[in-house]
């Protein structure tokens, strides 16, 4: 699914971040990122998941900040402005590209299937970091969480799919994660089609995924990871809606700032 | 996502059915199937999605009529069975795989992320032909329609998406199509990330996909193609539940017996 690589280049790193990340202490993972995209580099903020005039900005004052050379901000409110030749342009050319939150369907229903999504994803394949918050990490692999219920039991019908940007098919990933009590949906999810690892990613945390595919959690609080490689039973197939759903032998990795998970492998890297 | 093949060989065909395809009369569909597997060919049958005894036998004895050589039914009634070696071997030495109707979660669940799953990804990306009807058909996929609710009109929520197997990433695939009224819940499919066509297939018919991309109908009833590349706006990601979803531009195709439609163009073809 990710695009192929069109170089020889490594994929560029993929940051999902757990929302409410912090901004005015020591900003890690904010600025982790900026120093990931290059020196002095340009970075393009797209900020179609949010309501809010000025979720953009604020990501520009603070990239700004931590020394970004240029900041653009995308606005892509409707499915016509992601033919624009001068954004297509500024993606064509940033060192790298950060998702606001909001609600990842608003993201998916105006870029997907657009000039913008095929870009990203092939600036991606070709080396170019994404981040993205929230929303903005619900949006980046094949399956994406749309949304769903609160609550740690699985229940048949709790969570919603739908196509994501496709930047990796090996994860799928949900966000504000023990603030919103999502282990339940999590696990209805990956009980769909046990192939994928899940990611639940705790708010003020992140899991940067280098181009190797392990990934290292940075931030404040945790990264869980279910590996649903050995699951043996679910009985969410025959489940009525909003039944709890059995599910057997999920491994579970629960992962601190520098731990690190080798996501091909499936195991905790050294 | 499709898996890469190995070897120069082209991909496989991909045979969704509708469902109820003719097995009395010329049954035009499964006959084809057989003859394109191959001189008297060896084939495999996943009665998985179905709680019937007799779901694979059935489709054994009209095989076994139409000239096929061998047919091995390969139950995989659990995930543990998914392992077996004896049942992979079949898989990987028949001239093609039938995966019959039921319930397309018991497959996802069952299947998924199991040897079974990468192994059919394979041999289709290799060559072999996969055709499947009603719930086989559904699963193939990598956005697999679950479930959904009757009715012409898109509802918000009215269509639960899983992971399916990841055979093709260009297409969504729903049957019964006209039977069960089923269009609300295709448009509110596409409507999710405006991204891959979406096919509604009747019963009784069938779409060939050949390793060309290009689909040829065969069966007494019609595809319908669902374009989104030029939708320009839906509400989906601002209605409430069960609330009527707006989508604007979507293109349409009826196709009937005999007619080819280019999937990677996205044109009919001649």
């Amino acid at each position: 699914m990710p695009a192929h690589a069109t170089t020889a280049q490594p994929r560029g790193f993929l940051i999902p971040i757990g929302g409410a990340e912090d901004k005015i202490g020591d900003a890690a993972i904010l600025k982790r990122f900026v120093r990931l995209c290059g020196k002095r580099p340009s970075i393009a903020i797209i900020p179609t998941a949010s309501r809010r005039d000025d979720a953009g900005r604020v990501y520009q004052d603070l990239f700004s900040g931590f020394d970004a050379a240029d900041t653009k901000i995308l606005q892509f409110a409707r499915r016509e402005d992601c033919d624009d030749d001068s954004a297509l342009n500024v993606l064509s050319q940033c060192d790298g590209v950060f998702i606001t939150g909001g609600n990842q369907l608003r993201l998916s229903t105006t870029i997907g299937g657009t000039p913008v999504a095929k870009l990203l994803r092939r600036r991606n394949a070709n080396g170019m970091p994404i981040a993205g918050t929230s929303a903005g990490a619900a949006i980046m692999p094949a399956h994406m969480i749309a949304h769903g219920e609160e609550g740690a039991t699985p229940r048949a019908g709790m969570v919603s799919l739908a196509p994501g940007l496709g930047l990796s098919n090996k994860i799928m990933i949900d966000q504000h994660f023990r603030q919103r009590d999502r282990i339940g949906r999590l696990l209805t999810a990956i009980a769909l089609n046990p192939f994928a690892l899940a990611l639940g990613i705790d708010e003020d945390t992140a899991a940067f995924i280098g181009p190797d595919n392990v990934l290292e959690v940075v931030g404040n609080s945790t990264v869980l990871v279910l590996d649903p490689a050995e699951v043996r039973h679910s009985s969410l197939a025959e489940a009525n809606p909003g039944e709890a759903v059995s599910i057997t032998n999920v491994r579970m990795h629960i992962l601190t700032a520098g731990m690190r998970f080798d996501i091909d492998r499936r195991v905790v890297a050294e």
